[in-house]
C-alpha cells in the first residue's frame, strides 16, 4: 500500500533548496569516469563528505524518462500516476494558461512534396523569424466556427497549438507520421466524443495547406501529443511548502508552475539565478534551482562541455550554502551520458546535506561513490519525503 | 503504480546473454567466504571490474524460492503475479504439452502399511527401472470413463500425471499428506465444479491400490500440486525478442518453453552448450544459458563441489565474451548455500556487462563485493528492464 504523506505534514519555518543539474547522470568506461566523476567539484565533494549520498532511478529500472516525468518524480509526484502529454508540457513551458476543455497540441512546421508526402518533418529547421511570420499568418487567417485557436511559436519549426471551445476532446491520434516519404496521418478519434475534434483538425489542416501552398519549406503543420488541461495538486497542498522555481528555460518554469511553484523570472545566467535566490530567500520555503547546460552538452555528445557545465554549478555551491538552507539536495533529473548523446535509464547521483541529514562514508560526488552511500539506490519519488523529514516538516506516524 | 514496459519496447538488432548459475548465492562465515567468494574466477572478476554489480532477491525479502518463480523473475515476469503449480512445472520440464482443460499433477510412488498409513512418502526412493515398470503397469491398466490418463515417470519415486477430458478442474486439495504415520488425504474439491475431478481422483486411487497391492514398496501414488494449463505471455510478446534456451535439464528447458523460448537441444556438457551458443548466435536476440551443477552441489552440502562448478563456468566466460554480446548478465536464480544444503532466501550476486552498461567500483564477483555495486540490491524482476534498456530495446518515457 502507498502511504499518504499529506497526513503527516506539519508546519515549519525551514528552508529547502533542490538543485537539479539537468541530465547529470552518466556512465563510466573501463578507463575513464563519467562526466561527474571526471569533473573537478571540490564544493560538491565537500557536501558529499559532510552529508549523505545515493543514486535515484527517475521512473523505474531501465526506464529512460523525459523531463516531465523525471521532474515530477523529484518533486515527489508518482510519475506513472501523473502522466503529462507533450502538448500540456509545451503549453506549460510557454506560459499558455490552459483552461478546462482546452486541447493542447505540439506542432511541427514541416515540408510536403507535390504528392503530399512529408519530405522534412522540421521544414529545414527554419529560422525563428521566418517561422514566426508563418505562425502570425496562420493565427490571423485560420478560422474554424465555434473554435478559438491559439497558435504560439516556440523555436525554429516548433509550434504549440490550443483549440478552445465547447465539446472538444484530446483523444485523437497524431497527424505527425514520425517518418518521411509518407503523407500526414489522418486524425483518428479514439472515442465517439472526439469525432468533432477530429473534424476540427481536418479543417485546420485544410486551411493551413491552402494558406501555405506557396511557402518554400513550411507548407504544413504536423500535430502530435493531443492533451487537455489537467490540474495537479500543488506542492503547497501536498507538503505545506510555498515553493519557487528558479529556472531559465520555459519548459522547467512550466514544470514548476504545474505543481504550484511561483516562477521567479529575471535570471538569464547561473550567477543571476543565485542573485534571485539570495534576493527572494525570505519569501519561500522551497526553491527548485534548475541548471540546464549539463543536459544540453550531454545531448550534443560533448563530454568536455558537460564536465564544464557541472564545474560551473560547483562554483556557485558556496553561495547557496552561505544562505544556510536546512536541507540542500543536489541531483539530476535523469542521465544524459555524452556517449549516448541522449537521455538514458542510468541511475542518477544524489547528495543530501543539512544539519539533520547525517553523514555516510562517501567523500566524492559521482556515480561510483554514490553507489555506496546511505541513501541507497531508490526511485526518485522517494527523495521528497526524506527532504521534508530532514526539514522537520513531517510528524510522527503512529503512536 | 506499476509500469507497463511493453508500451516502450522498440526493435533492435542487439544480442543479450543471460547466464544463470543455478543456486549461485551463498553466505560467508566469520573466517571464510561464500562458495563464490572463495572460488577462483578471474574471468567473472574481470567482467565485474568492467561492468556493474549488485544483488537480487528472487521473489522478496526472506523468501526462499523454487526454480520456477526465480527463473520467471529473472525473465522479467512478476513471480507473484505468474504463479506456476508443481504439476505445470513438472509437465513443462518433461516436455508434456498441456492443453486447455488438462489437469497436471505431481505424484510420488509411496508405501502404505496394512492399515493404509503412509510409511515412506518416496517408496524407498526405488530405482528408476523398478519405478518405470510400476508406471507402465498403471498406464496400461488404470481406466476411468471419459478421462484420458497420461502417466510419466520422472526419476526414482517421482511421477507426473495428467487427466485429460471434459469438465475437469485443478481446484482440489492434495492427497499427499506430507507426513508419515497417517493415511493419504481425501481430495477435497475447492469449488463445486471440481467435485467430478475429486471423484476421478478417488477412482484413480482405488484402482492404483488394487493394482499395486502386492508391490513390496510402491503400493500407492500420493498426489499434490493440481494445476491446469496456463498460457504465459511470451518474451517475444512482452519484449520483442526472439529467445532461445540453452539448458541441459528438462525442467529449465521447460521454463524457457513456458515463456516462448525455443529450446536448443543437443548439449550435454557445458562445453557443448557453448558450442550450440556459437552455432546459433545469429538466430536469436536473447539466450538463456543455464548451468545446473552449482545448485546440485549446494543441495548436497558440498562446498568444494560448488566452488568447482562455479569455476567451471568461469572458464567458458571468455568464449561467451568473444561473441561480443551487447549485454551479458551473469547471476543465479536463487541461493543454495552448501551450509544449508537447500535453497535459501539470501540475496544473489549479479553482474551486468556491455558497452552501454557503465562501470562501478566493484572489481570482484561475490556477495560482499556486489553489495557495494551500482545495481544495488533489488528484486530479480527489475533486472530484465535494465537488460533491455542496456540493449537499446526500450524507448523514452514521456516528453
Amino acid at each position: 500500500m502507498t502511504f499518504d504523506l499529506s497526513t503527516l505534514v506539519q508546519p515549519a519555518s525551514t528552508k529547502i533548496v533542490m538543485v537539479i543539474l539537468d541530465g547529470l547522470g552518466g556512465f563510466a568506461r573501463p578507463n575513464w569516469g563519467s562526466e561527474l566523476e571526471e569533473a573537478h567539484t571540490p564544493n560538491l565533494d565537500r557536501l558529499a563528505a559532510e552529508g549523505c549520498s545515493g543514486l535515484h532511478e527517475p521512473v523505474g529500472p531501465g526506464i529512460t524518462p523525459g523531463s516531465g516525468p523525471s521532474h515530477l518524480a523529484l518533486f515527489g509526484y508518482d510519475p506513472v500516476e501523473f502522466q503529462l502529454g507533450r502538448g500540456l508540457l509545451s503549453a506549460t513551458g510557454l506560459g499558455v494558461d490552459l483552461k478546462p476543455g482546452d486541447v493542447a497540441i505540439r506542432g511541427n512546421l514541416a515540408t510536403l512534396d507535390r504528392e503530399g508526402r512529408v519530405t522534412d518533418r522540421r521544414a529545414g529547421r527554419l529560422p525563428d523569424e521566418e517561422a514566426s511570420e508563418v505562425v502570425d499568418l496562420l493565427s490571423r487567417k485560420v478560422s474554424i466556427p465555434g473554435v478559438e485557436l491559439l497558435l504560439v511559436h516556440e523555436a525554429q519549426h516548433r509550434v504549440m497549438l490550443v483549440f478552445r471551445g465547447a465539446d472538444l476532446s484530446p483523444h485523437l491520434s497524431d497527424t505527425d507520421p514520425q517518418a518521411v516519404g509518407v503523407p500526414p496521418s489522418f486524425p483518428m478519434a479514439h472515442t465517439r466524443y472526439a469525432e468533432r475534434t477530429a473534424e476540427v483538425v481536418v479543417e485546420f489542416d485544410r486551411q493551413v495547406r491552402a494558406l501555405l501552398a506557396d511557402h518554400p519549406r513550411a507548407n504544413v503543420v504536423l500535430l502530435r501529443g493531443f492533451d487537455s488541461h489537467r490540474e495537479l495538486p500543488s506542492m503547497h497542498e501536498r507538503y505545506g511548502v510555498s515553493a519557487a522555481a528558479l529556472a531559465i528555460y520555459p519548459m522547467y518554469q512550466g514544470l514548476g508552475r504545474l505543481v504550484g511553484m511561483q516562477v521567479l523570472g529575471g535570471a538569464h545566467t547561473l550567477g543571476e539565478q543565485v542573485g534571485v535566490l539570495q534576493d527572494r530567500w525570505n519569501d519561500f520555503d522551497f526553491f527548485f534551482f534548475h541548471h540546464k547546460p549539463a543536459d544540453s552538452a550531454g545531448e550534443d555528445g560533448d563530454f568536455a562541455a558537460k564536465v564544464a557545465a557541472i564545474q560551473a554549478l560547483d562554483e556557485v555551491v558556496p553561495d547557496i550554502v552561505a544562505l544556510q538552507p536546512d536541507v540542500l539536495l543536489v541531483t539530476g533529473d535523469h542521465a544524459t551520458p555524452s556517449q549516448l548523446a541522449a537521455h538514458s535509464w542510468h541511475p542518477v547521483p544524489v547528495l543530501l546535506w543539512g544539519p539533520k541529514v547525517g553523514r555516510d562514508d562517501v567523500v566524492r560526488f559521482g556515480e561510483r561513490w554514490c553507489a555506496k552511500g546511505s541513501l541507497g539506490r531508490r526511485p526518485a519519488k522517494e527523495l521528497m519525503p526524506i527532504v521534508l523529514a530532514s526539514a522537520g516538516r513531517l510528524a510522527k506516524y503512529g503512536a
